[in-house]
């Protein structure tokens, strides 16, 4: 089959790797329809986290091709919705909520389980893992928002939820990629009544605004801060969701967050955190990797329903031949994330 | 009067104030019965925080002398209970329950309104910050507990509450200090079924058995973790109180916390905490300094009614001319917490 390959830094291209076949009897075979790249992926891409070679990618959807002898809940032909992290919903951690623990569990790609970034997949403790989509005849806007669960809404909603956002809140995302945009529409979603976006590209900014964003701020750093403390009447915002991981990033979200408040927090942390000040206002902190497998459902049926539609930060697109360019789209912000179309329905 | 003056590190010396008097109509004049030393004193007392030469300490409890005109809710000889900070109960921060961030607010000793630790103290805010004591003839023993209110109970209890701690949890404690201590009985009070308490010391071990403490764990570091791992099935604790915040304890802390928990931390963090692994088990924190206003209320229920008695972390007691005593027991951990008795009811 056509999967792309991880070679090295700077490089990922189209290539052939063996068809998968079940290995276990939880096993199941999803043959590929949507994909795409993640900002995770981008480290890897840009050498900034160790990635082995070979195949790359974790967010799809697909078809159901085959399935293992112990695999309950799928059957071959349905259309399903992979979450980023492959997890068996009976290990103590999985049963306290935290599937991304799962100590049977793994993601895709990366040495490990196969990629998404591929015409078919093997997936692992298929029958936990997978979220079968109802119904048939999907339309392609239903179908991109689908793909959008598989991590990137999935995370958005997660800072959201472990910030605690909940009605008439005043919310602030800092951080405009994919994430921070389905942030934005997550908070919505939550029945945030003010979004203060941190943004200053036109297009993501439009992009946060159709997903219900009230506020827009461009500026960035010791600015951002001022700026959002003057729009909240020096309070500051009941949630702060920050959704990029760097240093500057995390201070701004800190100290916006009003006293007492607790930071939803998806970026990957790097550098040092402002401790010495967040703790003397009781501002805390809870995120990390979503569990999305658990968020897919209710996402779902939003999505669904038509009142959510997060495949709409899908601006570009590809087909698995030109990968690299989906790839490179992001790596040069051409995009805010790239759409990989692999097979049809 | 006479009082406790700091006059510098390794200094804290009985002298001579003048005797507070109202300035702000909404001030009160409080005659000292029972105060105490922190174990953030000992920090200046030990040159590893900054204080102001002159008043010092911010526990005590006392009998109401004198009001102010716009002062409500108390009276003259009413027994009251002093938050170690003071704040209005109006502004938006103390209406969201951050009193610690009230506008108008501050702390007592350290340059700002007069320390705790001497015959009489002028309270800021004083219908708003003190809670007066209902009934009389209060035994040693509750008087004792009702000055643990003022922080290190109210402390050990907002670490029980920031991480969350409900009915049938598995809890551990980092720290056996006066408020690792408490955070013991507050978990035992809030229901948690397993309580683990990190302690080397066999009079603070003992003391943690009697607060509720079902496990004692002596080692320290990564045996620690282990040991507690190894109790927990490998699984991890639902809640982990840090009640120390060294770099060290706070690692423990998080180590031993199960995937998806939130750390409640009190001890205020010292050096750096490692995010990177925390963040991928989503391992969260909440915590700092408590809303004691708040809490002391439903605690005083319980210390009037029997049925936790904080006051037993006072191992050590002077009267206030050896209140420099009182700080050496401490500092040669000679003390778990040393009272200064100051006058009577």
């Amino acid at each position: 089959m056509r999967a792309a390959i991880f070679r090295g830094p700077g490089t990922v291209e189209i290539g052939d790797r063996p068809d998968p076949v079940i290995q276990e009897p939880t096993d199941a075979i999803v043959r590929v329809v949507l994909s795409c790249v993640c900002g995770s992926d981008l480290w890897y891409f840009r050498g900034q986290s160790p990635h082995a070679v070979g195949s790359i990618g974790h967010e799809f959807i697909g078809v159901v091709e085959q399935i293992g002898s112990q695999v309950q809940g799928i059957s071959p032909g349905d259309l399903v919705v992979a979450p980023f992290l492959y997890s068996d919903l009976t290990c103590p951690h999985c049963r306290n909520g935290s599937v991304i623990s799962c100590v049977r569990g793994g993601g895709f790609g990366n040495g490990d389980a196969d990629g998404g970034q591929c015409q078919a997949v093997r997936v692992p403790l298929a029958g936990a893992t997978l979220v079968p989509v109802p119904g048939s005849g999907h339309s392609e806007q239903t179908l991109r928002s689908l793909l959008a669960l598989s991590d990137v809404m999935s995370t958005g909603h997660h800072a959201a939820v472990s910030a605690g956002v909940s009605k008439g809140d005043t919310v602030a995302v800092v951080g405009d990629g994919a994430v921070g945009l389905c942030a934005v529409l997550a908070a919505a979603r939550l029945g945030a009544e003010r979004i203060i976006a941190l943004s200053r590209h036109p297009h993501r900014q439009e992009l946060a605004r159709a997903f219900g964003a009230t506020d827009i701020v461009a500026a960035r750093g010791a600015e951002a801060e001022q700026t959002v403390l003057d729009l909240t009447g020096r309070i500051g915002v009941n949630a702060a969701l920050e959704c990029v991981g760097t240093e500057q990033s995390i201070a701004t979200a800190f100290a916006i967050a009003r006293p007492g408040s607790t930071l939803g927090i998806v970026g990957v942390p790097h550098g040092q955190v402002p401790f010495a000040t967040t703790f003397f206002r009781n501002v805390g902190w809870r995120g990390g990797p979503a569990p999305a497998r658990l968020y897919i459902p209710d996402l779902m049926t939003d999505v669904l329903a038509g009142t959510i539609d997060p495949g709409r930060v899908f601006d570009h697109e590809t087909d698995l031949e030109h990968v690299a360019d989906a790839y490179r789209a992001m790596d040069e912000r051409r995009a805010i994330k790239s759409m990989i179309r692999v097979g049809s329905l």
